[in-house]
């Protein structure tokens, strides 16, 4: 499988087209940081990215991977939920990344749900520059993951599309049910 | 709304990714021309497009197009209808565009129809070499387009995942029953 037509690959593909140097963008789930590290790279040492994680683990991985790269002077780390953005972040933004689910490799039962990544969402459109776009990876495969798909998706179906266009990259064939899919919202 | 995250301006956006100077692709549906000029282009002098299209006033469009940006010599215009791709084409091609529906600005009761498009569909899959794409777009919002739409995505969903990667890029809020969307076969 082309790596880039996968809903993960296609994040970094088309924030590309959106992201410029010296901007301000949230990296909402740090996870692994591979998210963290692209966005730190796209914005340069100019540039600013907030990124949120509850696992104190996943923040201090994240660090080694972006000292390595040159790229930690640009990040902010933070050690707390992504519900809690607008206490941290009060400039616009020009992208934010969620990569819901659970850590890889980490405990599968510490996962994001829907009704905070709802709340995060909601405060990070508010942050979000005219022009600027919020991409959202969702897994459905795993215990309470279609719960959260579900409620994204409706959701995301009910806004005008006056100020946002919302799109959405998912597989048609194999096996569609457990398949992470892409979103995105562009702010008019 | 940003013009390539709309499902036309994504085929180029996306496709750009696999096309390579000297590769012989396919414009199935030559239509106003664009996309023929956006593979001309890509594969530039020392590659070639196949490019079909029913009626005439289209075929001389392209080329005045064509002409206009030094693109005509990469260019085999054919009139005639995609359902017969395999008596003009015997040799693996990189790409295959459809651009379903009526021709904008012409007479709109000459749409493709579901049937000879996957009968041109099929053929293509066939002269697709491995690594290739196939991109098409697909209007449900004219009369029959609907029909044609469902068709084609019935038969996409059956793909094997191990030769196929069929993956689609649709709307989400606003008129998603009228608005055009973007399905694309990568194969293995």
């Amino acid at each position: 499988m082309n790596s880039f037509l996968k809903a993960t690959g296609f994040t970094h593909f088309l924030l590309e087209k959106f992201l410029r140097s010296g901007e301000i963008v949230i990296d909402a789930t740090v996870g692994n940081g591979y998210d963290t590290l692209f966005l730190a790279q796209a914005v340069g040492a100019s540039g600013l990215v907030y990124a949120f994680d509850i696992q104190e683990n996943a923040l201090q991985k994240t660090k080694i991977l972006l000292e390595k790269n040159n790229c930690l002077q640009q990040v902010n780390l933070i050690h707390d939920g992504h519900e809690k953005i607008s206490q941290y972040v009060r400039e616009p933004v020009a992208a934010i990344i969620y990569n819901l689910g659970y850590l890889p490799g980490g405990n599968k039962e510490i996962i994001t749900k829907g009704e905070t990544t709802l709340l995060s969402l909601q405060q990070g459109m508010e942050l979000l520059r005219s022009g600027g776009i919020i991409s959202l990876i969702v897994y459905p495969g795993h215990p309470g993951g279609k719960k959260e798909a579900d409620l994204l998706e409706q959701y995301l179906t009910s806004l005008s599309p006056r100020i946002w266009q919302v799109m959405k990259w998912s597989r048609v064939n194999g096996d569609r049910v457990k398949a992470p899919c892409f979103l995105c919202l562009h702010k008019s």
